[in-house]
């Protein structure tokens, strides 16, 4: 992503591996944004493992390609290391958050890599974590490509959370088209919604602020209004997981403002990476919602600290995701074209037959 | 209100008038709350108003008879005071906060009472004030009777901001018919949307903590999914303002709630006071929708002080207000029953002529 800088802009990524007396882990640390920018970087693999848990990174993407580089920072530490201990390893990355798809595909196909390879040198372990997350970056942008002809000059497009290049390795999900319309000279807005109540939305501000993109951050309650009004033009958000039916999973939220959206009908897309495509749930009923903390609600997290906002002895239920029926969806993004439902499982099942996963 | 107690309930108002060594306006500092329970005490019409504008109080029919009884109080200063004078204390209590059509109202019925009454002393006056405040908490009471069959055993019960006692002399609107099922024994849940930016969705959950109703809070994006999971059986806010044609301005994000809930058939309640009636504006392009300050969104207000929670150099913007057409509410529950937009009009008119008001 670009960070505005005195002289113009950086290019800085959200997850990388370094050299510099070895292979190092170098991560944003998200827990202290939109507040401050600051990089830390480690050689050790239980460290990056905390940093998985602790939520330093976030977003599947990102996360994945996070718990590639914690491999090879394993892999280091044991100097040579036998199956057993390898299989050990991959398990510990992938329990720092069990609900996060992307972290065990990425930990899984590193494993998968090494195991079926002679005689290899930790190098070209690194180059191949270097390779997915690369993969996991252009597919970022090419949904970027294929969709930034929605956006056109003096639209007000919404959007819910965060699914931007701190989400990913570069570029975003949803954020990606926004940041190539600029690119390429489009005048228009973002609405951010803040995204009770982990204020995700104050990410995307933060990325936009630093692309130099026109936004105005928006309480959840007021995007309804908006729409009514006439200012959103354009809806698009990431999404967690896609059922084959084209239900939708995705942060807790997005049912209300595509239900709205419908009312007037808005266009209302998803930017979907392929590893959120779920062939294995058919129902909608089956897909495991999130339940968390009571805390998250009854605090908030600001600069310095969490602060209680609520009634102490209140109680709170906190579902983290919510489900939106295809019927509200306009279209699927993805990298290689903005698909309808019904093209999703072929989509998937051609996908699967390369060599590209 | 009740408020518990360690040997049961103590029964307290949100705002008084009482005497001790001459009058006193008497409040629940709301700006400590939902974290701590303080009254504040004061003689002086010039802090009255302070504390209007400060929001130590706030909810209409709070305001108004605050209003009511701050105008009490500079009489009292003034001992006996001249019709110019009298004219320039009521503009002045009126200023305090402009936009709350029930402070004027309420203001102007004491002007034009003790302008048509000869010889009055100030217990005259004082009492008067009482009535208006009495009458005020009557009709919220009543808009409970009228409504509470709405809430059966079982249900769930969805409510936005706070149209509590808080907001009114005693009961609320939009929370009276809660209180008055549950003293009735009636076991039902209700779900409180915390209602950012302001929160006073905890201030709800403050009330139902105290009167022991069963609740659960939720961010205001969560509204939906429970819907969708068929735990919300019923829908019940106030309204700041409500037109002929039954168009309905409340708190932002009330009409979100109600397309969600128009999607599933789930009915949609106003609690509606006679004052919040509209004649004058025929059309709702015309409603005058408050924008209030960035900082609501940016900052939050914890228990000591405001923090930053957003990006500084963003932009944000922040209406408090949105308007819901009438097609999305079922029913506009008044203290003489619930009525269909139809008979808004003709309720108001009968209404206006009588000696209530």
């Amino acid at each position: 992503m670009r960070i505005k800088t005195d002289s113009g802009y950086d290019n800085i990524k959200t997850v990388e591996l370094v050299e510099d007396d070895g292979y190092k882990l170098k991560l944003i640390d998200q827990r202290l944004l939109p507040h401050k920018l600051k990089f830390v970087i480690t050689k050790s693999v239980n460290e990056a493992i905390h940093w998985i848990t602790d939520m330093v990174v976030r977003g599947a993407p990102a996360i994945g390609a996070t718990g590639a580089y914690a491999l090879v920072l394993g892999i280091q530490e044991g100097n040579k290391i036998s199956r057993d201990e390898l299989d050990e390893l991959a398990a510990k990355i992938i329990k720092a958050r069990p609900t996060a798809k992307d972290l065990s595909t990425f930990v899984q196909r590193m494993v998968k890599f090494i195991t079926s390879m002679a005689d290899l040198e930790l190098a070209d372990i690194a180059d191949y974590s270097r390779k997915l997350a690369a993969r996991s970056e252009k597919e970022c942008k090419m949904i970027g490509e294929q969709s930034k002809h929605l956006i056109n000059n003096h639209m007000g497009v919404l959007t819910h959370c965060n699914a931007g290049s701190l989400a990913t390795v570069d570029w975003g999900t949803a954020l990606s088209p926004m940041r190539l319309a600029h690119y390429d000279g489009i005048e228009f807005k973002v609405f951010v919604d803040e995204t009770r109540p982990r204020l995700q939305g104050m990410l995307t501000a933060w990325e936009l602020l630093n692309e130099g993109i026109d936004h105005e951050v928006i309480v959840d309650n007021a995007a309804g209004f908006f729409m009514q009004q006439g200012k959103i033009d354009l809806v698009i958000t990431g999404t967690d997981r896609v059922l084959k039916d084209g239900t939708v999973t995705n942060k807790i939220g997005t049912f209300e403002k595509a239900v709205v959206a419908k009312q007037f009908d808005i266009p209302f897309y998803i930017a979907m990476p392929w590893t959120t495509f779920d062939p294995e749930i058919s129902n909608a009923d089956e897909i495991p919602i999130e339940f968390r903390s009571a805390n998250e609600i009854s605090h908030i997290r600001t600069k310095n600290r969490p602060e209680i906002i609520a009634p102490e002895s209140s109680t709170f239920t906190n579902p983290a995701f919510d489900i939106t029926p295809a019927e509200f969806i306009t279209g699927y993004i993805t990298q290689n074209g903005i698909l309808k439902k019904e093209q999703l499982e072929e989509y998937y099942n051609k996908y699967m037959n390369t060599n590209y996963h």
